[in-house]
């Protein structure tokens, strides 16, 4: 597990100042917002990044805790360990919905500046969600925790997020027009 | 505790059908999607109402073993009431997402039917969520766990959810013009 730690720590710091990079972004637009609605859409997402930091913030000592050997057997029978890997299995859907959020504004900043480090982050997430995920799985296992991924059906036919990834690339989403564009009551005939 | 159980009991078994009616919703519009942002947009949302969902569904039973007086002792020496507060805790955070998700669809789901439902689902949600926040405010001071809501700042002028529930009520919502449609890429200048 010590290996596993180090790479979960490694990533966990590095989403945690990605968070703080995107919420950053976001409080310009947030307070610029054009109307009510814009202004939750943009709201909504940064809540939401911000309550996962929080989460972040309690997760990452506990990680340290367990590398510095003061986390008690890795044993089902361990509270504090079960601790860990409940709210491991919580960050890893953190991550996954950090990297919709990351796909959400690319599809609407635009501008080579916020398209690059958007793109950037979303690079580095992705592959940590897959890393975590694949890591989970094989820890669920491995200590019989008899926890089942809710998620797994959306990854059937391979990765769901690899197939939105291709939606909105860097390079493809400065040429991409939408066929329609994605209006406030553009749906009420749906 | 037993009556606050028994009112976290029905609250989580009430937002949890609430959920599944908002996903038989969100299901159409989602096959339907015009574009990929629109299909991500709602796609996103619904994966993360299933993440919670998900969650409900190890919740209620762990609420109904307390109830059952099967839970062990209401202190924090105890790991499966310290379990309990933290997954109440993480669903206070659920049922705010989720009122918010409901306005986002308010804004968007324009036709009498939905309105209906979604502002219907609304109230009863908001009115769990500030039921909860209280509840917990009162049991993590109760029984000092040291709980700090990173939240709580967001509430300092009130409940901001208040705020944005004026943005799109049922009523007001049909008649209600947005001072400029929210468009993909309508943020390229900000």
């Amino acid at each position: 597990m010590q290996q596993e730690l180090s790479e979960f720590h490694s990533i966990f710091t590095g989403t945690k100042k990605d968070i703080e990079s995107f919420m950053e972004m976001l409080d310009p637009v947030i307070h610029n917002a054009s109307d009510d609605h814009e202004r939750l859409y943009y709201h909504h997402i940064y809540e939401e990044e911000e309550q996962r930091l929080a989460r972040l913030a309690e997760l990452i000592p506990l990680i340290e805790t367990f590398q510095a050997g003061k986390g008690g057997d890795f044993s089902p029978s361990n509270n504090t360990f079960n601790r860990l890997l409940q709210e491991l299995n919580l960050e890893k859907f953190g991550l996954h919905n950090f990297v919709e959020h990351l796909d959400l504004a690319l599809f609407q900043f635009k501008d080579a500046e916020r398209q690059a480090k958007l793109s950037e982050m979303r690079g580095a997430n992705h592959t940590s969600y897959q890393f975590v995920k694949e890591k989970l799985a094989d820890i669920n296992e491995r200590f019989d925790t008899g926890y089942t991924d809710p998620h797994a059906h959306h990854d059937e036919h391979g990765d769901h997020l690899a197939e939105h990834s291709h939606a909105a690339p860097a390079a493809k989403a400065v040429i991409q027009k939408p066929k329609r564009s994605f209006t406030v009551g553009s749906l009420i005939s749906k």
